[in-house]
């Protein structure tokens, strides 16, 4: 699936994403795909594809202005975001008006799902009752970012660990599901025994991070337990 | 789809269950069907149908030689069975051997699923080490039944709660993680916000216990995920 880069701009600064349109006849749901702490790696690019294979109009959002990161860089980035819920939302209802702006997405249909940082992403966009119908996490962290307003919650939520994911505390968990309850929310936790963070990601075994780990298997229950939310909302 | 009553015996115990046979050509997958506390009700015969509609060949096993129980004397016999976790085994295994028997069964492609008490019967043939690929539990119970042994679990087990359900307290979730790491299986757990105790059954608002409930959504959901399971197992 051919990905065509799309930049846009938040506040004076400049942001690349990454359109894939795989719309058949007409306007298809569309999905924003928001990455994880690294920014826009190769992982998340085979996301959209996939997503586009699956029929609909996928766009990997860009929360920093710049792609594939370093470690120290990543953290320094995301540290800024976490800082800044505000600043957080408003990169993401860019990119969000982006998907929905393309000529085959059907602007009623969109989604969020998000991959570590990015599910951290998707909660937001849920807390802030953007127009998105569904927000899912894969490994996401449960961490709010300073200044976020706790709201009713009107998208499904549909979140996915791994039970020993170490960015993961259980007090964490607890903070998530007392949230969801309070927002009123329609929510799922789904739990992966012997799982670790990052398990979608193929390129993750080769950073050697304790407690990180591909599994495929997880991988793929997770991403068919997303399609069935899609295909549930959509 | 056609239920064709079953009678088998165990320790002199007459037991009747139900058979579906949903194979279209050569043989196809069994699933043995566990039922709720009150014993096999209308609940339990039409998940037995929804199972051969799928293809499968479906059994609803009994574990007390009578069926559809009021309270009183449903709860005397979960209790006899939950005192005495040797006894669940047999009868569970004698129902998986009539599935297992049937002309139209795969015989190496078996799976158990079970609601409430169910799942406890399910969990209890994966640690017996039953020819089963999977376990899959709709609002289980976490509780063990006395005598209950600790191996290694083979079968793959999906269990899937609601948030709300009073019948599983947060010590018994944690109590069936810790088993599920300590026999090194191959474990999902799925939470469901918002969701009472017996979920699937659309009969139980009428009896009006406080924390049960049907949903028609999680009762969607929870069935897509066990397909999707059977799938990956079969």
């Amino acid at each position: 699936m051919n990905l065509v880069e799309h930049t846009y701009e938040v506040d004076g600064v400049r942001l690349t994403g990454f359109l894939a349109d795989g719309s058949t006849s007409g306007a298809a749901p569309g999905v924003l795909v928001a990455h994880e702490a690294p920014g826009v790696t190769n992982h998340i690019k085979r996301r959209v594809g996939m997503l586009a294979e699956c029929g609909f109009v996928a766009f990997a959002l860009d929360m920093y202005g710049q792609a594939d990161l370093p470690l120290d860089a990543a953290r320094e980035q995301s540290r800024r975001l976490m800082a800044d819920a505000a600043l957080m939302r408003r990169r993401a209802r860019a990119a969000l008006e982006v998907l929905a702006s393309q000529a085959h997405c059907d602007a009623s249909k969109l989604a969020v799902i998000g991959f570590c940082l990015g599910g951290i992403v998707a909660l937001e966009l849920a807390r802030d009752r953007a127009p998105i119908l569904c927000a899912v996490g894969f490994h996401p962290g449960f961490k709010r970012p300073a200044g976020s307003a706790s709201e009713a919650i009107a998208a499904k939520v549909l979140m996915m660990i791994g039970e020993d994911d170490p960015i993961v505390p259980a007090e964490d968990r607890a903070s998530f599901v007392q949230e969801m309850k309070d927002a009123g929310a329609d929510w799922q936790l789904h739990v992966f025994g012997g799982v670790g963070h990052s398990y979608t990601n193929q390129d993750i075994d080769a950073v050697g991070y304790p407690g990180f780990g591909y599994n495929v298997q997880a991988d793929r229950r997770a991403w068919s337990l997303m399609l069935a939310l899609l295909d549930e909302v959509f």
